[in-house]
């Protein structure tokens, strides 16, 4: 609980300096971080805040996930996250799956370097995500699997199911945990609009190459996300990075009704005008956004922000 | 042309100091900025001499149009760039289609203030990107113009052949001409495989809702988008942003042979490994870019960058 | 003249489509981006109008110079605007003034590369700023040339003097002109509180540590600027990037009257709470920026922005 | 200890999915953080080991302390980091100074919001730091306050003695604890060479212009600061934003030899070329980092990661 202010500080808080100590836990940390209150500190604060608060008044919690968050060192956290209770849908890139596949696979992602000589890597047969390294030789087991799978997966009719069904049949490892395994289990829907723009979409190309086809419909996941977003009154947003992730829920609450909590971790920003940098505030006059809804944008590194946040979130 | 360096300068060539003079044209400042040939400046210039370069090479030139390029007055770039060849292949953003359609109805995007009171907008119907505001009454004509349209649009088979019968559909305006049209009447191969994350799909969504269908396939654009990359072996892409659009024609690269000119750009970073910040360089590893290839990254808001390039290029 | 737009835009402008033609002045584009109005060409636009509002008011233009703005090309620009009367009080990084020096006294900087094997350069005595390479020659030239008028210049007494006094003993050379020259030569006072933090400041350095000493006082140039701006009600500030150039003309708004118009170029971001990155608003609240001023914060590479704002301003 | 890779790796470390515990300790998170060991995540990991590795080797840390830290919360980690030993000469700007000044004097920065009203704010008497508020009648208090020690301060010589005597000068109040008083009785060397720009230099003026004088040099500090440099051969250099600090200890290690161990901790980006977001690894160009050093780069607000890595580092 912060001490209130007294008169002379205009009915404000004050910004108390942040006091670390000797084995602070991260919650900890984060509580100070909200007594300080200000800066990307107080921001990280009020995200624990607002997220907690999803919870607490059980709101269906949408989340989006965008960036090299694999690749990043961020899966076993989405997974705890949707294990917990703190993903209700979840909408990713292609990409964000197709890592998560190739981890499912047996196959990890590497501690490279950002100033690699990329031609080197090409020689190597190591494809580079800034300082991630992978292996190419994972599309070798991607094809394999893929081609194996094809008629159950070309069958699906919308790529929801396609994913839940992939989800289905990649192999149950304790040490191998994947996002869409778990979504599988905790019948979390999830949705990937530009599932063709992704490793997964090109091992779908490689059969239709071969003049196989798929059911698969392009706009029919549509229903089933708006008809949740109506569904639920009391609804959150998380964004982890904007694309196409971010877009599609927020056109899901447009349709619907505006989310009353939302927090967003980006680098981008919002001065170009595009919708990943776009502040959430935005949202408002699109009936995205509640106008008294309880929101905040981290300007962060998401693999340090998620971290910190969801540690802060867990303790509870 | 630039004068050579005496020896001691190692071989560098000077830092001209650049020269403004009155009355001058862009590609008179463009060419001075390649005379300085360093930061943000240097990259503009390279940038110039690059598409200039696709162009006289006959390169088979995607572009990857990401952001709020529409609603931020670059339409009728992109329709130049079209029209006068420097687009063979567009890859777009759903948003981006779906203000082009907006406008092609006879609507304006508006000047606003990135400082609105959101909830007032909300109020007066006004839906804000950035400081470009939009009416929401453009939804009610959108529906009523994709409702009479449903059935022909809905019959396509892939999203490709959708986007083409919609720009067929389009008002033939001088004063609204749109990329739709444009790509439809020049037989440019236009791609969205996020189409469903757009205005447009919720157009779409609110015709299923009402239990029609469509037969358009998630998948099958990879096919027809992927063999132009493998039929074309001299490439250039041009990104403006990053998203989708940049890695569904990186992976088309990616499974045909690399691009031999690249430009990129972006005010994303790189640092957080998310595809849209992540330097083109990064893409020889991955074979999506050629190892020989000429290529940059310019680091600028794309409503500056884009103008200062195009009108410079278009001298020729 | 921008047509207005009727009823149904509620009062706004169109955001009109930029249009490009062969042959195209600089003025000419800004103007376009002035039509349509928004994101980062709408404030460069911007930029350009209230530069010349500023000197169509006669307005005091205080001039704040960071970043590497000789390194990058700039010199000649900024030497325009001084003596086309676009700048009444220059303060700058002890950098700037640093690599003017050089430059005057006969050196180049290179266009280098970024990715630019560091340890190499350090062999072949190449110093980097980013991909602007400078030989490590230029401190034995500059040695010389202040220790042969060290004690010219460490009479006097307070910065604002050792540098016009600096400037006055610089070669005169069509081929080289320098900021610090011109400055002395036009009368405008140059200011540069961090002086000791410069090339400059070492070579003052390697004399006081063979037990030489200066007169300059750290304190005493406060008292000039504060008067110049008393004295001026009519004022405007042009930052180019943050640091201690902008802060000390910001303050010397503060303690005098606030300034009625204002440009800001950096691609610092405000959300962390820095000087640099702080958006020119937040100024009213100190008194440093006028109510009622007329201002804006272009977002841009300051070597693709200033070049485009100047060339757009010298038109007139 | 991480666990070595199979050959298959390449020799790469694998990256470790981060894994979260209830009531994780930030020394816990930061190691796990290790174990990913890529992008924002991998860097935080990196500057707990690196700052670790500092002193242990009993290196010099030359501290350079820039953005709104005192403002954004950070004063009383600066304090710990002094007073633990892992600063060893602090160079500040004028600002963090002086804020620490004003706190000392009794006063606290105010939670508030960075979308406040700019000309309420004015009316109000409160002024904004993005969403930290200080009420403007501290400039009240600090008039009084160096009004009444003006003779002791004005004979100082240079600024860091000036500086050294002011933290002498400031009430000794563990409530209230400051930056300056803790050099001074740490005996910590305090160097600030744009003083006159800040609000202290405003209070030095105030007196100036009723023609009070002071005797401090503009340029004598570089010897000492120097003079520590080339007196200690293992050195790390930390920089919390960019600006003059980072620049004033780079030179020093430029002039003397280069640091073995580096942190920078910036939002700056490199590409237009300025020195606050210049990657360290240029600094090997000019001598000012080691060819063997150890050093990262972490592109976040300082607000977030100081925390993270003190507390991270204050464990052992």
């Amino acid at each position: 609980m912060h001490k209130k202010n007294d008169n002379e500080n205009n009915g404000f808080e004050k910004v108390n300096q942040i006091d670390l100590k000797k084995d602070m836990k991260v919650s900890e940390l984060t509580e100070e971080m909200s007594k300080s209150g200000v800066m990307g500190a107080g921001r990280i604060a009020k995200a624990v805040e607002i997220y907690k608060d999803m919870k607490k008044n059980n709101a269906a919690i949408f989340f989006g996930l965008a960036g090299a968050m694999v690749p990043g060192g961020m899966k076993n956290i989405i997974i705890d996250l949707i294990e917990k209770g703190y993903i209700s849908v979840l909408v990713s890139t292609g990409a964000n799956l197709t890592h998560d596949v190739i981890e499912a696979l047996g196959y990890s992602h590497l501690q490279g370097k950002s100033d690699a000589d990329d031609a080197e890597l090409r020689k190597k047969g190591i494809d580079r995500i800034y300082d991630s390294f992978m292996p190419s030789k994972v599309y070798v087991a991607m094809e394999k699997f893929f081609n194996q799978h094809f008629d159950e997966l070309s069958r699906q009719k919308n790529i929801k199911d396609f994913l839940w069904k992939l989800g289905s049949l990649l192999p149950d490892d304790r040490q191998n945990k994947s996002i869409l395994k778990t979504c599988f289990a905790h019948k979390v829907p999830l949705f990937c609009p530009a599932i063709a723009d992704s490793g997964i979409g090109l091992m779908i190309w490689s059969n239709i190459a071969q003049n196989k086809s798929t059911d698969i419909n392009a706009f029919d996941d549509l229903k089933e996300i708006i008809d949740i977003a109506w569904t639920n009154k009391v609804k959150g947003v998380v964004y982890i990075g904007g694309g196409v992730p971010k877009n599609y829920i927020q056109q899901a609450m447009q349709f619907s009704t505006p989310a009353q909590f939302g927090i967003q971790i980006t680098m981008d920003r919002p001065e170009h005008g595009g919708s990943s940098g776009a502040e959430l505030r935005e949202g408002i006059s699109w009936g995205k956004i509640s106008e008294k809804g309880k929101f905040t944008d981290v300007i962060c590194d998401a693999t340090i922000a998620l971290p910190l946040i969801a540690a802060s979130v867990f303790v509870e």
